[in-house]
C-alpha cells in the first residue's frame, strides 16, 4: 500500500519492503487488475499490479534474464517461444536476442497491461513491435486448449499465483501445457521464494516431477520483491541445464548484451540451491 | 527504527525492509554501540546493534554458513581460525564443525555483544564455550599487531562499514592481517549488496587485489538484510575455491549439519556472481 507518509510497501507474512515513492505516473483499473506506476527514489519506475511490484526499471533486467536464458540456453535450437503472461514485454525482449528464434507468441490476459508498458517502460517493452512477435489477448488456459501450433519453450511469465494468475499453476493447466510442446521442449515458471512460500514451492515441484522427467529449480536475489531469495522451476523433457556444455553457451551468448547471465551464472543459479530446499525434496 | 505501530524498519537510499515486532527482549548501550533484541513475527528473534539488523534466529545460517565454509573447505587443512568481530558466535559454531580445527580465535571488542547473545540467542552462541575457542576482548586492529601467532583462516565478522567496524575495511588494517596469516591462508570479509553499494565493493576488491593474487567475490540473499543480494570477498595466497575437487568437499562435508551449505552450492555462490559485477571488473 502507499502511505500518507510517501512510502509504498508490499507485505508478506510480517516481513515489509518498502520503497520511497518521488510520485504516482498512472493510476487505474482494468477489467483484471488495479494498475499503478509509481517513480521510487532508488529504483525508478515501478509496475504494480493489486498492491504486489511486477517489475520496476532498474531491477527488472535481473528477472527477465533469468526466467529466459537459463531455458533458452539449456535448449540446442530453440524457434519457436510461447510466453504466458508477461505483457510489460520483458521476457519478450530477451528472448528475442536469440538469434535463432522464430516465433514469440505473447499472451497476455491483460490488455491495460501492455499498453500501460508501451508509455511508461519503453526500456521493457520496447521489442513487443518486432515483426517476430505476436501479441494474443487471451486468458493463457484457452489459448493452449484451442492452440494447434507446438513450441521448444514455454514461459510462465505471471503474477503471484493469486487471482488471475492462479490457474496458471494448477495441475490441470501444466498438464494442458504439455500439448503445445515439442517432446524435447522445456516449460520454466516463477515459482515465488524459498523463505515465504515453502509448501508452495514444495507442491509445484511434486507435480512437475509428474509431468517432467527434468525438473529443475533455481535462485536469485532482486531488491523489489520481499525475502531475499526467489526462485525459478524449469521443467524440461530432453535436456538438462547443469549438463550444456559451457563453450556452447559461451559461443551462442558472445556478443548478445545481458546485465546479469552468463554461462557461469547458468550453471551457478541452480548449483547454488540451499541444501534446506534438496533436504525438503529427498524426503518427499 | 521501531515505530509506533510496531514495526521495525532498516533504511538505505530510500529502500526499506520491515519487520512487524511482537516485542521488545533487551534494550542497552555498550561503550560502542546500542543493543537491541527484539522479537520479529515472521523471523524470531533479532540483534540488533545501531539500528542494524545483525541477524535474527531463523535466517542468521545463510550468513554464517556462507561466510564460513567456503573458505575452509577451499584450504586443504584449516587447522588455526581467527574471527574478528562475530560476538554473537554464529561464525564460531560454523567453524567448529571442521574437525581439523584446533584453535579459534575470537576477537570481539564490545563484550556487552556476547553477554547478549549468550543469554538471548543460545542456539548461535552455544558453541563459544569449546575448549579449543579462545575469546579476546580487544580492538581487531590491535590484536593482529601485537600478535605473534599465525592463522590459516582469518574471518572479517564485522558489523557494516561504519562506527566501530569501518576500521576493518581499511588498506591499513587489511595490509597488517597479512602478518597473521600463514603463507597459505585465506581472508574472508563481508562485503555488503552489489545493488546497494555498488563503489563500496569495487574499492575493496581492488585494494585487495594488491594484496592477495586470488581474489574471489561471491553472493547470496538472506531474508533480514535490504536489497536482494549480498556478497562476500574472499582473498587467498594460494588456493583457489573454484579449484577445489568437488569430491574432496563431498568427503569432508558428508555427516556436516549445514542448512544452506553444500559442495555443489559452494561452486554455485562463485559462479552466479552477477555479468554487472564482472564487467566493473573488467573495466578497472
Amino acid at each position: 500500500m502507499l502511505n500518507k507518509t510517501g512510502w509504498f510497501y508490499e507485505e508478506i507474512n510480517g516481513l515489509r519492503l518498502g520503497f520511497l515513492v518521488e510520485g504516482i505516473l498512472y493510476q487505474g483499473h482494468s477489467s483484471y487488475q488495479e494498475i499503478y506506476v509509481l517513480k521510487f527514489k532508488k529504483l525508478g519506475r515501478a509496475l504494480i499490479l493489486d498492491q504486489c511490484i511486477q517489475l520496476t526499471e532498474r531491477d527488472e533486467f535481473i528477472y527477465h534474464e533469468l526466467i529466459v536464458h537459463p531455458a533458452l540456453f539449456t535448449h540446442p535450437c530453440p524457434q519457436k517461444v510461447l510466453v504466458i503472461g508477461g505483457g510489460d514485454g520483458g521476457s519478450v525482449r530477451e528472448v528475442l536476442k536469440h538469434e535463432m528464434v522464430e516465433v514469440v507468441d505473447l499472451v497476455e490476459i491483460d490488455a491495460e497491461v501492455i499498453k500501460v508498458a508501451e508509455k511508461y517502460f519503453p526500456s521493457v517493452s520496447n521489442r513487443l513491435k518486432d515483426k517476430r512477435v505476436n501479441i494474443h489477448i487471451s486468458d493463457g488456459r484457452w489459448y493452449i486448449k484451442k492452440n494447434r501450433f507446438k513450441y521448444d519453450i514455454v514461459i510462465i511469465d505471471s503474477t503471484d499465483p493469486v487471482g488471475p494468475a492462479k490457474v496458471l499453476y494448477e495441475k490441470g493447466f501444466q498438464q494442458d501445457l504439455v500439448e503445445v510442446l515439442n517432446e524435447d521442449g522445456i516449460m520454466v515458471i516463477q515459482s515465488e521464494s524459498p523463505y515465504l512460500h515453502e509448501q508452495f514451492i514444495k507442491g509445484l515441484c511434486d507435480f512437475l516431477k509428474g509431468i517432467y522427467p527434468i525438473v529443475r529449480i533455481y535462485v536469485y536475489a532482486t531488491p523489489s520483491y520481499p525475502g531475499g531469495m526467489w526462485s525459478f522451476i524449469l521443467g524440461s523433457f530432453k535436456y538438462d541445464p547443469l549438463m550444456v556444455d559451457e563453450a556452447l553457451i559461451e559461443t551462442r551468448w558472445k556478443g548478445m548484451h545481458t546485465k546479469y547471465y552468463n554461462p557461469k551464472v547458468h550453471k551457478g543459479v541452480f548449483l547454488s540451491v540451499p541444501q534446506f530446499m534438496l533436504k525438503e525434496e529427498e524426503s518427499e
